[in-house]
């Protein structure tokens, strides 16, 4: 079941991915109904906030009418980082499911322990893994081109 | 220089309490200039995201047309929540002047020092207790009424 879904944000980390944004995606299920879908856009939008899990936890409250997005589970391809775990925690989503981990920014298992903190008030449930190896491939070769783009760059 | 801003989202709080909103202001300052000052909308607009720093975030990143914030200093009479802290190493703002703690959620000083973590690969400065009474005694006397309210409704 966590795969169907991880799929659909697979689908959204590829509109990026398209784009030339970096690929990740994210999607929140509410009573087995997808009610949010959405991929990183801060490049596009040149707004700081417009990573997957912010835009898709804003359209999720506005479907639902509540900052309480309670029985919700969130998909997202890369473990978040501190400001989506911020979020996350601010919107008391129950349950939060992640593919690839990100040792360099991620804040629910990598840098910090930000979804299972005592002293916040809401601490979800974390399920990591889901499809780990494509959403890491997909990340991976955007970053590989990336690279071979810059190298390929004439010198000013 | 800083009390004046501070000034300015205190003004911002008071408007959040006017429509029985925890009274928490925020203006962005980019060189000497205002570019953007909000207030706490969560129960207004039932959206998890409307943190005063957030909105503030936000329409900076409109004004400027970047995500990155350079140059800018945010000022929020209360110290930042894990999103809001978030938000503020994401959109790169050089400096944050806060002024009361928030002993229960604050990630700067009181809970995590969110904003002085080597991992991350951004780190501002930090000026705090600005008019620090006046954004405390806001939110107590805010806190201090609801109580009342409360105990005055009859029971159902």
């Amino acid at each position: 079941m966590h795969e169907e879904y991880m799929k659909l944000a697979l689908a959204e980390a590829r509109k990026a991915e398209a784009i030339g944004e970096v690929p990740i995606g994210s999607v929140v299920v509410h009573e087995g109904q997808v009610i949010a879908s959405s991929h990183n856009l801060r490049e596009t939008s040149q707004n700081p906030l417009t990573h997957a899990e912010v835009i898709a936890i804003n359209q999720a409250s506005e479907v639902l009418g509540s900052w309480r997005l309670e029985e919700c589970t969130l998909y997202v391809t890369l473990e978040p980082c501190v400001m989506c775990s911020g979020a996350i925690v601010m919107s008391r989503i129950p349950h939060v499911v992640y593919g690839a981990r990100d040792p360099k920014g991620g804040t629910v298992d990598s840098l910090m322990h930000l979804l299972d903190e005592p002293r916040f008030n809401h601490r979800p449930i974390v399920t990591s893994g889901v499809m780990e190896e494509e959403c890491s491939e997909m990340l991976k070769s955007f970053f590989k081109a990336l690279r071979q783009r810059r190298k390929n760059q004439p010198i000013d």
